[in-house]
């Protein structure tokens, strides 16, 4: 059945692609952004692969490719009267709510860029309970999380909630989460969030607990090449596979951090799309807030990188793997077991990841090649600073 | 030994006394406050029961009365440039965090209140933790929590940390919290951020979950009638026994909230006192983040009722106790059983609650009987707004 769906930041590197699948399933679209994405790009100096156009242009091309409308909101999350104004006028049946800063060294510049992204991301994500709670309180929010919440436990990471078994007695609790960044924690603080209005107020919404996400194309960035999605490399803004795919056409030594132990979740942009349209297919009920943690597979990042290694060398493309100092602070080699059964159980149809995909990527990316500037691969961002690091390595060698 | 210790928010019910307190036991004393506690009593239409100097003017009696010194610094803490300029002057050995917005019903009237009340809170607590962080690594940061922040679960509520066996393994986290209003979850994600500074940066952090304060005197207050603290008796601002003993002095009915049944913990405002002294005294490690659940008893809401209802017959003064509809959403018969031992294994000597301390503190209020205003007693802010209460309703009863 169609349904008006409005998708939250969909001018980034998921809400287009999203934005445009549900438009073409038929639905209702309407995205809302304020560039702010485009603002910090200018700010670290970095820039997509592939250059953007406006997001204008974007659904003009995809109402001549198409003959579909996406309609545009412009303006700001925090802005309650703006945020209050979009849902008056389009009434969404689903709100789909990538629109936050979603990067951790973004965070982890300065205490400008981490408050910043708190106040950004937890007072936008208010701002839309609010307006579904007093505009249109049917509506089902599909907020996008992260599965960088919960950090490295030493048990298994369940679906979003834990039961627990203490002296005698049970209590559910909503997963514990330790992040690992500043952005991290906005998504946590973000699902206590949405957990009250569902409890208190009875909305519906669904945290997806992403995991990494790799890849440059779907169906409808590929009928055209002006709807093509913001593909970032930088260590700011792109993500692991991504990165080391980019590192493989230059010739850059493929950059794993520490140990490379680090395991995370993994998966295909076009499973994203497809989690979302499952997400959107079956709406929490009433007062739930449903977790899904939404990610395919599970690798080290040693492992992503020797897999892009072989499948470069594959192609002819000789690439050594290089282990730099970790800028993060985190365990580089743990116990991780997350489970990942609930879209699987929807109906989620993976596309894993294979040496074919890699190589395909790499060669999308070459042929870019010429726009790769290689100055913006490596950031520097630094969880601790390098003043702070010294100091305890002092105080711990004089035994404070 | 004698530390330099910064109050956030001095000008409050609660860091006032402490300021005093500390300034009392020979430590340097500042306090830092931006009043905005003054400016949301005139946006509601409250004041406290005794009107009370500026802080200009009780930093001046308190230096008339012992020759002591209070420092000041007038700012706000969600302005980086201002925390930075008071850590940078000051240098303190110790930070006790008291500068938020403080109360449930406030944080719940609209979405500028409820989003004010995060951004304020969070932004203000990161802000501290970076200038600790880039100026006083080693300063204590003593930040105040709230036992509301655990909800009410149905197993033990243990001091800050939760073991957990699950799946033939076992992990330790920050135990789970399910807040119960939009304020309440600003201390859990202050917790949460305060986290990530002790595991990532090393600071050194006690969280107190601290019960609802009762009381109105301390040692210091009572040396100068203009040493006098903030005391509230209004819905949005004003504890639980604390309006009981205005309510029971005017004749008001004492207002129960639904059963009555919601089991809290309870302190007398001397112990606040007492366990902010032995929290400084006991500091914790470099990368430590100690957890400690600050009340002395437990009770339910009518037994408090019930407690002041009989002091104040033996005063006699009759007086009702009236069950009204329930304003909050919360359960209002449950499990409650929180340890609250370690400050008690410190040297805590608590005050536990007597029928002669509710007599003394209706005695103290009724010097003031003729101030209080009986309107702004009971202030209306519903945590869920009628109009989606009654279409929640009219759902239900439809079946969906």
């Amino acid at each position: 059945m169609a349904q008006r769906i409005l998708v939250l930041g969909g001018d980034g590197y998921l809400g287009w692609p999203t934005a445009m699948a549900f438009s073409r399933q038929g639905h209702r679209v309407a995205v809302v952004d304020n560039f702010a994405k485009r603002r910090w790009e200018l700010e670290i100096g970095v820039r997509p692969l592939v250059p953007l156009p406006t997001l204008h242009e974007r659904a003009q091309a995809w109402h001549e490719v198409t003959g579909l409308e996406i309609e545009l909101f412009v303006g700001d999350l925090t802005d309650y009267a703006f945020v209050e104004s979009v849902f008056a006028s389009f009434r969404p049946d689903a709100v789909i709510h990538y629109g936050e800063q979603p990067s951790a060294p973004y965070s982890m510049i300065d205490v400008r860029t981490a408050t910043y992204t708190q106040a950004n991301n937890v007072v936008g994500n208010l701002n839309v309970l609010f307006a579904i709670r007093d505009l249109a309180p049917e509506t089902h929010l599909v907020k996008l999380g992260t599965m960088g919440e919960y950090g490295t436990p030493n048990i298994d990471i369940e679906e979003g909630y834990l039961t627990v078994n203490h002296n005698g007695r049970e209590h559910t609790f909503l997963y514990p989460k330790t992040p690992g960044s500043l952005y991290h924690l906005t998504k946590v603080h973000d699902s206590h969030n949405i957990h009250f209005a569902c409890r208190v107020w009875g909305l519906r919404a669904t945290d997806l607990n992403q995991g990494v996400v790799y890849g440059i194309e779907t169906d409808e960035t590929a009928l055209d090449p002006r709807l093509t999605t913001s593909f970032h490399y930088d260590e700011v803004f792109g993500t692991a596979l991504n990165r080391f795919c980019v590192q493989a056409v230059v010739g850059h030594p493929l950059t794993v951090y520490g140990k490379g132990g680090q395991t995370r979740g993994y998966l295909n942009i076009r499973d994203t799309i497809q989690c979302l349209g499952l997400a959107v297919a079956h709406p929490a009920d009433a007062g739930e807030l449903r977790v899904y943690n939404q990610f395919t597979e599970q690798f080290s990042v040693l492992e992503l990188a020797e897999r892009v290694r072989d499948a470069a060398a594959a192609g002819g493309r000789e690439v050594v793997i290089e282990r730099i100092p970790n800028p993060r602070k985190e365990d580089e080699s743990h116990y991780y077991n997350a489970k990942h059964t609930k879209l699987l159980d929807l109906g989620l149809e993976p596309h894993y990841l294979s040496d074919e995909l890699i190589g395909s990527m790499i060669d999308t990316i070459d042929q870019h090649a010429g726009d790769i500037n290689r100055d913006v691969i490596l950031q520097g961002v630094k969880w601790v600073p390098d003043k702070l690091r010294d100091a305890r390595e002092v105080g711990a060698a004089a035994g404070r």
